[in-house]
């Protein structure tokens, strides 16, 4: 028997790392949770009001929180871990035994993740931004030289956030191009892509669920039609498969997961 | 005296949650590493793959390889347990800690964080994406009822990565507006923002690093001086102070900090 429980996610930065790890972890758990970050906590004052706010929730929840804390500074930590809480230091547990490895001592410094920009990293990152964005839907298809995958698929199979989050995340140079009405009718790549065929890579949904993303936005239109959908996947899938395209179905895929597999099985270079 | 080292993400989905943790901790230590993610490594075959390349690294860095591992499988953690390197399991590190607190047993299920889709925070994610990338740069300034943020900022200052970021991050959807020649002469927010006033947030860059950002991509032009930046960014500061807008200064700044420092100060509604 669990009543609620608070999780704070605490950071001397922007918390995302202490976030995504802590979050993986309590996915594992079937339990209902408030979840709080506490971002730039670089001082003993923000330490100590992130306690008070544990200890605050502790009384509400009639329950102990939990604390994913990413804090570095040896003070700010030493606070942090004055809460009645289960803290988990992702700093103290991991550098203890990277330093005895390693046999360096860590610089103890704020920031240098998510912070203290790395200016070359920076730029590839808004550059592949860019790319991504000139190059969305079909744009531009005159550069797909400096392309390092085009991705082929119908409208609303995810091709966008994806090429958005291969270029964040991994600094490719991702362009998509939308397979048209007139595409599925001819049943054969086109003219702009005929070059490129080796950076192709097909997305494919399941027709179901592209009916549901689509009457999102345009409910009861032919486009978002169940039928429509149907045509259009079969249609896309024959056209990718006869181009011999690599392909994935991302139903049931996150975005991450998605360019993940595609930089994991197309070998792309990452530039970050 | 240390030479290069490897070190290797590995996880049962995408790594990401892996390397970011690695990375993080990994940037507290001055030395070179050569960077190896293995995600989807969901059976003991690719395990053992795994292994080999691990211990192959090792005999050619002669230095013991290290390994931030996210398989929740117990079989399968074993087998990477079994290479020879310093390895930092991630699941077993937290898990049993945490079911000890919970009193509650964790499901060992793989993919429930990057993986097997959340489709609710999926349409979420991508609505919000939708929305920052229909509202990029000053477009569609009649459905800024809908916006959470309204980012204000001459040219190439961060206001679309950021948006984008907070689109994929947080589920808030955010607009961009630039300020042009023309507002900056004027001096003062024009018609589309008034109504607005309460969610513009000014984002301001210092000169030197602004021109250096427009060179990249069109060297030698006005657009790109150091004078012509000095001249926006002081009108553009003037502008917003005027305003009484709330700012920060993205000079130093990731996307990441950037994005997550507006959530924090304007105590934005996460939706993810």
């Amino acid at each position: 028997m669990t009543g609620k429980r608070s999780v704070f996610f605490i950071s001397d930065r922007t918390g995302i790392t202490a976030e995504m790890l802590g979050r993986s972890l309590l996915t594992q758990f079937d339990l209902g949770l408030e979840q709080h970050t506490l971002p730039f906590t670089h001082s003993i004052a923000r330490a100590r009001d992130a306690v008070q706010r544990i200890n605050e929730a502790n009384r509400v929840n009639k329950a102990r929180s939990m604390v994913f804390s990413s804090i570095i500074d040896d003070e700010i930590r030493a606070v942090v871990h004055s809460a009645d809480a289960l803290v988990f230091d992702l700093f103290e547990t991991f550098v203890g035994p990277l330093e005895a490895e390693l046999k360096l001592h860590s610089s103890h410094t704020i920031g240098r993740s998510h912070g203290m920009i790395d200016s070359k990293s920076y730029d590839v990152r808004i550059d592949a931004m860019n790319y991504a964005l000139c190059h969305d839907d079909g744009g531009n298809t005159h550069q797909y030289d400096q392309a390092d995958i085009i991705l082929i698929g119908v409208s609303r199979c995810g091709k966008t956030p994806t090429c958005i989050y291969l270029a964040l995340q991994y600094g490719v140079y991702a362009a998509n191009y939308p397979l048209t009405e007139e595409d599925l009718l001819g049943g054969r790549l086109r003219e702009p892509l005929l070059p490129h065929r080796r950076k192709l890579y097909g997305l494919t949904i399941q027709p179901e669920r592209l009916a549901r993303i689509r009457s999102e936005r345009r409910r009861n239109t032919v486009y978002a039609s169940l039928r429509q959908c149907q045509y259009e996947v079969a249609r896309a899938k024959g056209l990718m498969e006869k181009a011999k395209m690599p392909m994935s179905d991302t139903t049931v895929m996150s975005i991450e997961e998605i360019a993940s597999t595609i930089v994991h099985e197309r070998k792309l270079r990452r530039r970050l």
